[in-house]
């Protein structure tokens, strides 16, 4: 038999048959002259017995000796057998090592940061190839959804001079004698496509030194931005509804095996469908405030306070018309309200926190300059930004979603580090 | 009439029906009482006349003093027009001015250096927005490859403690008090998740601070790696033939319109086709010797060699099997020529150089160990990498294509810095 296999193929094959298959050794153990090996590889796991007059003394040596994450070939007979996982169980033949494993370092209850310093291996696990996966696929649905609506994807730098999102967060480099910053946001850029491909988004790695430790910050994630010409604050939210509805609806019926395993139920993703609830900043801190938090008019919310607004719902919900003077300078600054800006921020449900954060832009040059002003930024670093409201200035909106935060909230996972692969933290950029 | 359509639905709509349309003055001239303006959208330009017996006086009066670049909406009357581009013109019965343009900077033969200062303008030509979306596309295409042939899409981090393509070309910065740098390349991370994940793929930016000037040097760039578990160096090289050949056929099958604005022949991406031809190193130096360059074993090529050996060739041109002093220490040492490595590096015809690197990976501990020291680097930062040879190594190969030199060569653009947005080299980081 030359041709491999895979595990999932020998689940579908008709009992009798000889396959071949490669993988590594999730499980084994020993019982009087038989070893069940549970193999491994992308697509599943399947039992394997190797019992010793079945098999040539060596491979039979081999066996007993291999320990688990060892590289193997082996080839058998696929048998029906209740009593083995998913019902079926290779009766071996013939069973090669590639790679005789070293005691595997990472057993049962090991300590977050211990698994975090053996990331490498622990990516293997159960639980984080199936996060990854799910995580590709989600990905997927996401830019499937912007193919189909008419957005080009583009690219905006990762090296810039612009400060998008505060200097506190900015990791800065030196790039040739010059001051260069790690991009907080394509935004500024993605704004600039706009006059030509009027919709546009962008999946790019986002950078900000987050100098707490909390569930939900990385100093290093995905983000997702998405902008629009002529979209108002309206469109954005509908949007943004569509987007998320899609992925989750669409990975629900995709992938409702694969939910299983991450003990994700599909039913709670089929019911994220448009419209989503809103409130507006001040009916939030109203409901707030109903439930006994003291919260001042003005102060952005916490995770506490996200979670108080979300519990309960099936849907996120967004919380839009904020102050001012909690969000970035290019907002729009509602016309009747000049103290809040249209934008919207959306929290998923069960204190996930905040997926979403969008607003329409401020698209007038005169306004623009105002708000550099007040909130002392330097005007010649923006000049570039500023152009873009010189040169056929058309009203629009945008936002950016964090790719870990969706799949953190999606699989419902404790932790946004669990979402990537190799999470970057205060204090860790290894392995 | 309330819904906007776009300048490719005018194009199709019935002579004699009314339209509304919104976009960009891409151009304007007046003659006697008609002003005569070719309107930009994200589809395409339409001309429009403005009689003046045919609108209200104000916005006749906008429409001479809109320079070119204001954002405008108009409402007219599809006409057939032989003497208007693409024989349809749209006569204006209402025009409204969105934001009069200031004089735009940008006009003939102007100064690679000044259409790079101004790079958040310039995207806006036809030229710019065309290669914008041919890239869009050619991406799309090479996930979709990588989709169809069961890869999982990963997200390696950009901030590494590694040094993946040697310290010389590093971006280094501090990470709250650590020494780290932007990631080179993906590649060893790459190799973390074959273990689970078997066949992977990334999409990134990638980073080398390269001091020098090159017409295909970019010191921000994205990265497409694959790596896949069990694949040899020959298995490696079908899959590079396999996924430039998909995306060059469905471009030219996809978008033959935009290729055509491009001025890209579609019949030239239809020929590439597996396989490619394929020189080892050696028989690529005879061939350079003979065409009468110096050149001693072991130099690597310059792009004036690339040129020689792909001049005229209608695929890309595999050189292989290099000299192990030319290459990083990861690759595989031939197993009966232990000065060559087992790897591969795709020319682009016409001298359009490197567009892919690849090779076997070294998969056994000791002989990576000894790699490492052989190249003096310091074996503490790389045991993580280490490790994925203790715990089932099985043999793999990998590969890193860049984008911007893929797209260089499809789209046949003299520089690679317009196949990005916003180039980043030595010296420019703005805008």
């Amino acid at each position: 038999l030359e041709r491999i296999v895979k595990v999932s193929d020998a689940f579908k094959a008709k009992p009798g048959e000889r396959v071949r298959l490669r993988g590594w050794i999730y499980r084994t153990r020993s019982s009087g002259g038989v070893i069940f090996i549970i193999l491994r590889d992308s697509t599943g796991v399947i039992q394997a017995a190797i019992k010793k007059q079945n098999v040539p003394q060596p491979d039979f040596e081999n066996a007993s000796r291999a320990l688990i994450e060892s590289s193997v070939t082996l080839e058998g007979i696929v048998r029906e057998d209740k009593r083995a996982p998913g019902g079926r169980e290779i009766e071996v033949k013939s069973f090669q090592v590639i790679q005789f494993s070293h005691p595997f370092p990472i057993g049962k209850d090991q300590s977050t940061e211990f698994l975090l310093d053996v990331r490498h291996l622990w990516l293997r696990s159960q639980k984080m190839t199936n996060v990854m996966k799910a995580r590709s696929k989600i990905v997927r649905y996401l830019r499937e959804f912007f193919d189909e609506n008419g957005f080009w994807e583009v690219t905006p730098p990762i090296i810039t001079k612009n400060e998008c999102e505060g200097g506190a967060t900015l990791f800065e480099f030196n790039y040739f004698g010059q001051r260069a910053f790690l991009s907080q946001s394509a935004q500024l850029y993605n704004e600039a496509f706009i006059t030509a491909l009027e919709k546009i988004f962008v999946l790019a790695p986002s950078f900000r030194a987050e100098k707490s430790r909390t569930l939900k910050h990385l100093t290093e994630y995905w983000h997702l931005e998405e902008e629009a010409a002529f979209y108002d604050n309206e469109d954005n939210m509908r949007l943004q509804e569509q987007l998320v509805s899609f992925a989750c609806n669409k990975l629900a019926k995709n992938d409702s095996e694969l939910l299983k395993l991450l003990n994700r139920d599909s039913k709670t993703l089929l019911e994220v469908k448009p419209p989503f609830p809103r409130l507006s900043y001040d009916q939030a801190l109203e409901k707030l405030r109903e439930e006994g938090v003291k919260i001042e008019w003005g102060e952005d919310f916490g995770a506490e306070h996200e979670k108080l607004l979300t519990k309960g719902l099936k849907k996120p919900l967004f919380v839009h018309t904020w102050p001012k003077k909690t969000k970035p300078f290019y907002m729009e600054v509602h016309p009747q309200k000049s103290e809040y800006v249209l934008n919207a921020d959306l929290l998923a449900p069960d204190g996930h926190g905040e997926i979403i954060g969008g607003s329409q832009r401020i698209w007038e040059y005169d306004k623009l300059l105002q708000r550099l002003k007040e909130e002392g930024l330097n005007v010649k670093d923006y000049e570039w930004y500023l152009d873009l409201r010189k040169y056929g200035s058309v009203p629009h909106s945008g936002f950016g979603l964090g790719i870990e935060r969706l799949v953190k909230w999606m699989l419902n996972l404790e932790h946004v580090r669990d979402a990537i692969p190799f999470p970057r933290v205060i204090n860790r950029a290894y392995p």
